[in-house]
């Protein structure tokens, strides 16, 4: 599948937003298999881990060895997180082709979070930005400056779209090539969606905002790609089985799931490079490495495709 | 609450939708108090039961006493479903104020559901419409021919717009007052929301379809209750819980959920008259009248409202 007939890119987070929430650490094995078999389903792009410290995220700690195994399959793009600096350094050492640093738009938040201001995270976007222009053209990657809690946040409430504008001002600035909007905390809505992208848009330019990752909280993250699709961003983020974020009840996941998204942007008339069967065998290889506890959402693999079912 | 201040009609269906798929009879006294919760809540329309017989569907044998109960609530609007004449006889003595319906776009579906071919479900819709011209003024229901399996068809496959244009049509001819659109199998897509909708309006006039009848089976409900938004539908079927339709795996439903619905809607600016705290109380009452095993979906009840929640 070659990229050019791609309409809508799907980037499956959930090797690190997913797996990040799941304490039984995963065999690298399994996730290089899980990786392989997203990949052999046409998914363009796999967040393959975060370059935090072990001691962190144990579970994140085969980050590097992901990056190389996932660099060894053609035509993938290879996306990581890197929080700081030090993150940074050995993302690019590992040869990713994209990295993204979390900027929480909730200073509150990033306080929290990080135990980093607003000032001292521009500070190391910056350095970030520099280290990158130091690395030789070929081995260099895109630098995206993700603005997350920027439709609300859990301890500040209600976010001010001026803020999320002035950070991605601020974000590229300091070097980023790119800014994400990140629906952290699953408050959302479809006119949000719209608005904030097209005041975004504004500040910084149509081209350096293509891509946003919603949760699916409050059950309307479908419906956020719908009013995301509308405005015109093109890479969305999902995750496999909806793992990750904060699950609740029945049904209710963290991120939206990869599954029911490619049913969505098929079915809406986006090709996605995505082969619905081999994501389902995707999904199988990942229920076989998961422990029984951890559930698999997702409805259209549960209700399989409409009969007569065809791709965009 | 009054209606000049609602953006959006919710029509919960869940008392007939929902209780239909469900075995274990409810009392009529609990369905009874739920529907009050449900307009105390600020609901506009409750679709409360079916006029069939009590050997098909015991659990809506009562539907001609909720009538009478639900018609006492001042301010709702009390919805049934009439599969044919004498159904519709049963429902006009009751006093509904609005009757469904239901004719199968997929003429497979309606033989196997009702026994009958189109030509025989339009001539029940002509000898109801003419009871109704002969019911006088103020006891004369809305009379609403609803295109069922509108999006595809489990049976046929998909469904050309085609047939539910000239479907509407008839049934305008035959003596409806208006049409609706119905996702029975879960195939719908936003972009058919948005088409097969602009298709019937060119054929018998915007305002003879308002509303729309989703099913959340693939996960695609609320995505194209923004479809359904955004092309100007606006009264939406929900159901409370996601009861009904047919439930396959942990967050697969049958119907969209009101709940999730509500807060959509709110979020997005439509005010639907709906309190939100009144409405997860009426989810408690259907919840102590259920049996434990019926699981009730929907996301918003359990991550509860964002921080700094506003209605519209």
């Amino acid at each position: 599948m070659n990229n050019y007939s791609i309409d809508v890119e799907v980037s499956e987070v959930g090797p690190r937003d997913g797996l990040q929430s799941i304490s039984p650490i995963l065999p690298t094995e399994a996730k290089k298999c899980w990786i392989s078999a997203l990949a052999a389903a046409g998914v363009p792009e796999v967040e393959v881990g975060s370059f935090v410290p072990a001691k962190v995220l144990p579970q994140l700690a085969d980050t590097a060895e992901l990056v190389e195994h996932a660099r060894g399959i053609e035509g993938l793009r290879v996306a990581v997180l890197a929080p700081n600096f030090r993150g940074a350094q050995d993302a690019i050492r590992a040869g990713a082709h994209k990295i993204t640093i979390p900027l929480s738009v909730s200073e509150t938040h990033s306080l929290k979070n990080v135990r980093r201001t607003h000032a001292q995270m521009l500070e190391e976007v910056s350095r970030i930005a520099g280290l990158i222009r130091e690395t030789p053209e070929n081995q260099r990657p895109d630098f995206e400056g993700g603005l997350s809690t920027a439709f609300g946040c859990t301890l500040e409430g209600p976010v001010a779209p001026e803020r999320v504008v002035q950070l991605a001002e601020a974000l590229m600035q300091a070097g980023c090539d790119e800014v994400g909007l990140s629906d952290t905390t699953g408050y959302g809505t479809p006119d949000q969606v719209r608005d904030l992208t097209r005041a975004v848009w504004r500040a910084v330019g149509r081209d350096r905002l293509t891509g946003i990752h919603l949760h699916n909280t409050r059950g309307q993250g479908l419906a956020n790609v719908v009013a995301a699709l509308d405005v015109g961003l093109r890479t969305i983020d999902a995750s496999m089985g909806g793992i990750g974020g904060c699950p609740f009840a029945p049904g209710a996941s963290g991120n939206i799931v990869t599954e029911d998204l490619v049913f969505l942007l098929e079915g809406m008339g986006y090709r996605t490079g995505i082969n619905m069967e081999r994501l389902l065998e995707a999904r199988q290889v990942l229920r076989d490495s998961l422990p029984e506890e951890i559930e698999l959402y997702g409805f259209t693999p549960e209700a399989g495709l409409p009969k007569g079912f065809r791709y965009a």
